[in-house]
């Protein structure tokens, strides 16, 4: 009997340690002597579907350095969708043609590389499969910069991200210090459920630098007459306040405050401020002081240049070990990272059953935030410090960061 | 006759190559045989009026690598203002209040790093002191991420921000490919007069990437039926389309654009959308496709982690050469770059008369632009492609870039 490949996806947002999963499965299987040739499933599970297959054991010999470049290039190399799966009960013909597809081309183990979403995707194929007596192992692997996946003690992309913000807070505290005026500076970072990657901001903090001088999170009801006592007291002790708050805060009903601002522009549309600029409004209405808001963009979850070496080796390693487990003979798991210790920083990897991970999120402990709502806890603190830390080796051609191109993904006319 | 002190001080926003000219200030003078102590002055030349001086001297013995830190730490070490002096015909107190300090200092020149409202300044000093007889050298060093200062090739700050944006929408072209539906992506620059740093996105471009696709600079009148043709001409081509845009562009009569879609808010503030923004919505309204606006935030003049090297080591040259130009006698100008060749990249520095340069901005040259006036030349790329070039050792401590404290600056509570 022949050797099975290998299929392998990514799916949902982007982050920047993916491509690091990925290149993990891609190592894992060129070294494996029970898996021959690893494809990949072009736009997610959508290439499967489409027949958008590219053989990526056949680029490591040709596009040189292969892995160490995919390991620090941004995003998703497979490209990405935001397709659910049917249920497999209402339809089944998309499952039989995916598993058709599967013995096409003879794959052993198939391995879907995302977020919630995707792991909806691993549980749904998990227990088709198994209702129809494959034995083609099927394994999530964890990426999301919002740290809001169950049983795994954090997510690869959180680290990097984290950086990211940790970072840009130090940069703006920076950038703001410069004036001996009374300032407000609002920064908002992505995260519509879970504050993980603000309150990330909080590693900004050193020996010079206090800011961010207040954090909102989603997991704590926001009061603006709270809010702006907050602000005030935070000026009567210094010349520069800097807030992080998460865009997803909500007030005592539920509802967003970013939605409290929303219009209709000139056009007819609908038009969402953001969280930030929602705050800016707060305190320009109550409170006589220059203000700004900041919306970081993008670059949380792209910003290669700056990821944390401690998340690229961890989803490395997650995306090897998935590989190994498969031909071990696991299935419908997603792997997880254990915290062994925090100090020393150790970590082991485990896996879990799909059904305990899909479609359930991890919020902030709110005992992990502090009484008042509006800082972090030490104990977050130690959780978060050791997933930023170490820088990896990007190569810049040109003053550029050298990353793996994407011409198989629709970049250039055709 | 003891030696004569220097003062220096830094102006107007910031930079991440202001603190390289004021590093290569303070290298200058302890180096110097003619120069004795380093002061600083906090705040631009308000401290000098409030007598809030900073012996930088004592810094280079007391902060170990105080020099080499200096040069890649972000923002103001010595803090900025805003503060325009008075004509000295109307008012000569504060001129007179000035020079008294200088006495007091033992100064024998001063420096002022900055961008053309800096360079007023140096003007009128310069000015004042030729008319009360004063021997005090007085230079300006320029820095701006604007790059529109005349005479000078271009400015320190510029190559930096320049590999920033270009970083960056090579960072966000990445995560925009992922997805296989039509989208466009516009991206908003710093930049209220000259387009120099949004056509520095276009140094993005290499052997996969085509963005930006579009690029607006304030140079050229901003037709929005034909920006909405030229999206469209885009999507035809490709599924991804990524636009730079100056938040500057104006229309035909000189309005900005961003101005069009300003309306109040809730509160009854005039709120003004921004330029990404107003852009977004035209789309919206023209033609039925995914669209999101990205505003680069400050980190464009901050983000230190990631300067160019060049742009690094020619502030330093820049601050090296004003010390030693003002011990030889020159007094009354600011230093200026000249490019010798592009290939390979040479400059040589000179100086001008500070007149010729206050209060005069630089556009881009019209034929430096392509004549539909929506992307740029080759002349421009080769201008641009040199400043970008190379990284500074930049170190990490716990994950994140290390700095130089700004304590004397207002960070703590007091």
């Amino acid at each position: 009997m022949s050797m099975k490949n290998v299929m392998v996806a990514q799916s949902g947002g982007p982050t920047v340690a993916i491509n690091a999963s990925l290149a993990g499965v891609v190592d894992a299987v060129i070294k494996s002597d029970q898996y021959d040739t690893v494809y990949g499933s072009i736009y997610g599970i959508l290439g499967i579907l489409e027949d958008h297959i590219l053989n990526l054991s056949e680029q490591t010999d040709t596009i040189p350095d292969f892995i160490d470049i995919l390991k620090v290039s941004p995003a998703m190399y497979l490209g990405s969708c935001r397709y659910k799966l049917p249920d497999y009960e209402d339809d089944d013909a998309t499952y039989a043609f995916l598993f058709k597809q599967f013995e096409r081309y003879q794959i052993g183990a198939f391995f879907y590389i995302g977020g919630n979403d995707s792991m909806d995707t691993v549980s749904k194929l998990s227990h088709y499969g198994r209702q129809i007596g494959s034995d083609i192992r099927i394994l999530g692997i964890p990426k999301t910069i919002d740290n809001d996946l169950c049983i795994t003690d954090h997510t690869p992309g959180y680290g990097s991200a984290a950086k990211y913000v940790a970072s840009t807070i130090l940069e703006i505290a920076h950038d703001t210090f410069i004036y001996s005026v009374k300032s407000v500076t609002i920064v908002e970072i992505m995260g519509r459920d879970a504050g993980w990657l603000t309150a990330a901001t909080a590693l900004a903090r050193n020996s010079y630098n206090n800011a961010p001088h207040l954090i909102y999170f989603p997991e704590v009801p926001f009061d603006p007459k709270q809010f702006i006592t907050d602000v005030k007291q935070q000026l009567s002790k210094r010349n520069n306040v800097i807030i992080a708050v998460s865009e997803g805060i909500r007030d005592q009903a539920g509802h967003y405050i970013s939605a409290s601002t929303a219009k209709n522009d000139q056009f007819g549309h609908s038009q969402l401020s953001g969280t930030g600029k929602c705050l800016e409004y707060l305190i320009k209405e109550s409170i006589n002081v220059k203000v700004r808001s900041i919306e970081v963009n993008v670059l949380q979850r792209c910003a290669a240049h700056l990821s944390s070496l401690t998340d690229l080796e961890e989803a490395f390693a997650l995306g090897r070990q998935a590989v190994n487990r498969a031909a071990a003979g696991e299935t419908k798991c997603m792997l997880t990272l254990h915290r062994e210790s925090n100090m020393p920083y150790e970590v082991s990897i485990r896996s879990a059953d799909i059904d305990q991970i899909a479609n359930e999120a991890k919020s902030i402990p709110r005992e992990w935030i502090n009484e008042a709502g509006n800082d972090i806890t030490p104990t977050l603190y130690e959780y978060m410090a050791p997933l930023i830390a170490g820088e990896p080796d990007v190569h810049y051609q040109n003053g550029l960061p050298v990353y793996l191109p994407v011409d198989h993904l629709d970049t250039v006319p055709t």
